[in-house]
């Protein structure tokens, strides 16, 4: 650690004083950092417990709601400090209390809920496992055979969880360093998370740490009441702020609107800029020019009466031009990373000297690091848990599945899930690198990879809607769990908890997850008997869909609109490109080439929240320009903030929501003649 | 000026120079200010003819579509600014100019241009003059008898107003030191003129000036850009921010919203801390409080199936009981200036030491007075126009129109007239005055008041509705011209120009007026066939009021709904009596005291514009709080940046109203209920 000590030999000079100050972890240096062991405590478990059904509720609400789930990091983290705390503190005055609550512990409370409360959404409650039943595949429109269905029971849900949950977290234990200290990865939320622990537990008499804790607290509270203000306008769907047509309605159409999430414009903030620009480049580039395009071709590339959720229309060029792009970033990338990893192997035996040629490529730019990063790295690195472990666990889980899903699930047959198994770590490492660079889990977006390739690969006639059902949950749980726990491997790296106590504690959390779930949906199914019909309050809009998806699977790619392979083979093979391009030219020039991984997201889902996210930047960007260092001072603060208010505010308004308190407000949107008509009905009724 | 050389001998200190930095006139210093000959230039009446035109076009259409029509004062600076500017420059470059463009004739041509398009509204063409007509009685269900009904001819109207509009500029003429001086009033949007018109005409080389040059600009972007981003969700009535029930649907009934008018958040920073307390007390008083209770009385205190409009009902209250409140302040100070004035006038002829004691009270007080304040008093009292003029004026004029205004209104007798005449000066005065303190000019209520005196003593049978409105133009001619002349002496005296300059420039203005508006009326009148009906695009909603007004009026005071002139009598004196405690009690204690003045004026309109205010007030507040230096220095830029840019934004969107130019989008605000059922008509339609 050459680095710390030099550092530490400047004390005396002012200047790098000011920059100390700027040091997390010089304040936090009087702190001792517990073992990995001592960071494991009952009252932890506990308390995740507690939340993760409390999170479970809320998740599963939102499934069988809208089935827009939010990252709920940042929540869990707080509530962790705030029950703990609480704990402690009526411990400390009853003169009882032991062991003292640290940042590491509050990590790991953290990474248990997440752990937990991810299964409640990759589970599939709201999509495939639910478009498995009976009753959303008589709404389909189908009548289905023996084979095309099988209703939710809580002996097979479990044991199917429990059977896949586990490989996506042996599936990231090897990609962990390379995330974060290769590739040093935003990952917003975790940073977001990891800011919000560390400045709860912040030593006293750190003085800008201070101000930090408290522009953080003041974009918290706005951002919380921000998101509470918005919620008295969403009567309805397509009411509120989140519908604000802001660039005019033909822009929204698109999908060209500033939404005002406060969270997406602190993810702007953190995120680099060229991410921005890029999210919005692809939102451009394919909702402000392909899409209107191929809409004209309307009735000629693809039938012109079709729903406008159908793969068949211009829904399946979004989709898979999309995955394509996605698979081409994530395929170059993890060549890449394959090339680089057995490089330093191959001289890591050679040389017998492994951490800094592993960690940060050569021993001159490790030196260059500075006094958080060296610490972080140090500790993050200390408790390894071993990749053979890993490897050994992922291959045993992997052989335990293949015997066991297809007593499960008799239309899926050993060999899909063979196939699975080997493709999984690619597309958990694309989906945990993407998530890094944009915040953005597309967990789903590979969970319909795999309805399409297995479902038209087992057929209509063997089961496969059933069969592309069930390799969309395999597939989902691992990639999203990938993407969940690299996320929490960031926010442990930026409050040293060890990474052996967090992997103890995911494992804790997903074996809790694969139980509490379960219930959780039961509890619904059981008490909404409507839950899943279009007039119900629960209509769990995405069951419909995974299964109109898996319907389409079994009728193969050919099916697929015109031109809509060829598009999927060109954006593959650009993607790549403009990845080799950004790789070799100079690093000026590179630095305004945009990433193809993050252009691709908006292709699907639109710009609106790329928008979120430059306004963000723009922000950012001004204020580094009028005053740099308390910019670079406060940016992730406020950022931190704006994410952190609005991620807590989800747990009151959903808790509004299960109570049955619904906004007194609807502020709609309409354009000029539709107004004129309402107000007729309006003035006549 | 003992004070001015103070200043200048302490020129070498810091503190002191920093204080001057400060000084507008400081930096102005260098720059002669011409004779009041030299302020008015040719040049600068044929630019205001140019704009007069223009304004008489915007408030017309802003008349006869809804009524309400915002101050024009710095629009009318602004562009005033813009056409000399270019105009001058044209010259510079081809050698011709010969007169350089001060801020002097800048502000005698916002005089000039406010005192002609006041015309437009003073006029009554969208109400009391336009309610005359035979199409508006009969569409309000009466057949008019041939006494009932006048309607309009290019001819008499242009008379009409020649007769009465010189009347309030000179009924002006003497408050003018005794507001502007003696009470220091604030007059918001005369200000805010004054410093856009000073930022203009700015030297080169003032730091501290050229940063408040750029803090006004920056904001007056914001406003003006938030005024045209508001525009396009405003497709009908009850559309945009301007109806956004940000407390709820509740209190929005109620009328307490913000209303995200960025022009009434900088009148707010301008107004005293008390006037916006003052207008919220009275805006929870009455419509949190009185009016909901009055309402249940509904079928006891008055008819519960009347229209809410209705003068018997509720809206009699809320008129009269603010008529009450406003008559009592404006009574209680009115007697208090006349005993100060008379006092001083006593003390001037006995000492024969005129400017000091008149102007601050006593000669130590003027000594504390700033170097601006100082040079503005100095120039504001040379060049005087003599009151015994205006008094001779007003008398010569009030003698003419006694004589023929009953030619042109029989209904009207010549002691009618008189009485008015007489009282006048009184409600001149209290109209200019609380127009200082709050913005806001209530011509259009003390012409109600007129409206119900002259009606219900002219009776029913002797053409009384006719006497009534007639009487109401009368009025409302006088005190709304009092109001807007003298903030613009307010402009006058911040742009060191010469009120002699002003005062021909308000008549000639006038007289531009007294021919420009009727001639734009008859143009619209001419132009859309069935002007003034309800089904019309323009309605002209407040003629229809106005003559029900008038019908009420004829029946006398008695048809007033139960306890409202119970209601009156107590407001009247609660009103006289808060005033007295205010000047009785220690300055300490009093300025928490409300003004009953300010608090009147939400008992008519609501609360909305009073919190628009308050949040200016707290945004200063803050501000202070946070850096009360920048605080003071930039405040006031800040302010009339955004009251600047939304009242130049009312040109543009007049223009595009004229155009046809119809916004795209409809915000609507529903209920929850009324939402699902918009949804479901949508839905089936």
């Amino acid at each position: 650690m050459g680095g710390e000590d030099k550092v530490e030999n400047g004390h005396a000079k002012k200047e790098e004083e000011e920059e100390m100050m700027m040091t997390v972890e010089r304040v936090f240096e009087s702190k001792e950092v517990p073992s990995w062991r001592q960071q494991l405590t009952l009252r932890a478990f506990m308390v995740s417990f507690v939340l993760s059904i409390l999170f479970s509720f809320i998740v599963m609400k939102l499934n069988l709601t809208t089935g827009i789930i939010p990252s709920l990091n940042v929540s869990a983290g707080f509530l962790g400090f705030f029950f703990i705390k609480t704990w402690t503190k009526v411990l400390e005055k009853s003169g009882m209390l032991q062991v003292p609550f640290t940042r590491q512990e509050n990590t790991v409370i953290q990474t248990c809920v997440v752990a937990s409360s991810g299964i409640a959404f990759s589970g599939g409650f709201g999509s495939y496992l639910f478009g498995m039943s009976k009753r959303i595949a008589i709404q389909s429109g189908s009548t289905p055979g023996a084979d095309d269905y099988k209703d939710p029971s809580l002996s097979w849900i479990i044991g199917f969880l429990f059977i896949v949950s586990f490989l996506g977290l042996l599936a990231v234990v090897p990609l962990r360093k390379i995330m974060i200290i290769d590739f040093k990865l935003t990952y917003p939320s975790g940073t977001a998370t990891a800011h919000l622990i560390n400045s709860f537990h912040m030593p006293e008499g750190a003085k800008l740490a201070k101000k930090q804790v408290k522009a953080l607290g003041k974009f918290f509270s706005f951002s919380f009441l921000w998101g509470f203000f918005q919620w008295f306008y969403t009567a309805a769907d397509s009411c509120g702020f989140a519908s604000f047509p802001t660039l005019g309605l033909k822009a929204f159409e698109n999908r060209f609107y500033f939404d005002f999430s406060a969270m997406y414009v602190g993810v702007g903030m953190i995120c680099p800029y060229i991410v921005n620009i890029s999210l919005l480049l692809g939102g451009i580039l394919s909702w402000g020019l392909m899409w209107p395009l191929i809409e004209k071709k309307a009735g000629d590339w693809y039938s012109a009466d079709l729903k406008p959720s159908s793969m068949h229309g211009l829904q399946g060029y979004r989709v898979f031009i999309s995955i394509a792009m996605i698979l081409g970033d994530g395929l170059y990338n993890f060549c890449k990373v394959l090339r680089r990893t057995l490089f330093g192997l191959y001289h890591q035996i050679r040389d017998k000297n492994s951490l800094p040629r592993v960690v940060n490529g050569s021993p001159t730019e490790s030196s260059q690091l500075s006094f958080d990063d060296q610490r972080r790295t140090s500790l993050f690195l200390k408790d390894q848990v071993p990749t053979s472990f890993a490897v050994g666990g992922y291959i045993v889980i992997a052989i335990i599945s293949i015997i066991t899903l297809p007593h499960v699930f008799h239309q899926l047959k050993w060999y899909h899930i063979l196939v699975m198994y080997l493709a999984a770590p690619t597309l958990a490492f694309c989906n945990a690198y993407g998530c890094g660079l944009t915040d953005w889990s597309l967990a789903s977006t590979y969970g319909k990879l795999a309805i399409f390739v297995i479902g038209a690969w087992a057929g209509a006639s063997h089961g496969g809607v059933l069969a592309g059902l069930a390799a969309c949950g395999v597939m989902m749980n691992i990639v999203s769990t990938a993407s969940d726990l690299t996320q929490d491997f960031k926010t442990g790296y930026l409050t040293l908890a060890s990474p052996r106590s967090m992997f103890v504690s995911q494992v804790i959390g997903t074996a809790m997850g694969c139980v509490i779930s379960p219930c959780v949906f039961w509890l619904f199914y059981k008490a909404f008997k409507d839950l899943g019909l279009s007039t119900s309050a629960y209509p769990a809009p995405y069951a419909s869909i995974y299964r109109s998806m898996a319907m389409l699977a079994v009728e193969g790619f050919s099916s697929l609109p015109k031109n809509c392979l060829a598009l999927c083979y060109g954006f593959f093979a650009a993607s790549i490109v403009v990845n080799a391009i950004r790789d070799y030219v100079p690093k000026k020039y590179s630095r305004f080439i945009p990433i193809p991984m993050a252009m691709a997201i908006p292709f699907y889902l639109g710009s609106y929240f790329a928008i979120d996210m430059c306004v963000g930047s723009l922000i950012l960007f001004l204020w580094e320009r009028m005053d740099k260092t308390k910019a670079d001072a406060f940016g992730p603060a406020v950022a931190s903030g704006l994410i952190c208010g609005d991620g807590i505010w989800t747990l009151p308004s959903a808790i509004l929501a299960l109570a049955g308190v619904k906004p007194p407000i609807c502020m709609k949107f309409l354009s000029r003649a539709a107004n004129n008509r309402v107000d007729g009905f309006l003035n006549s009724s």
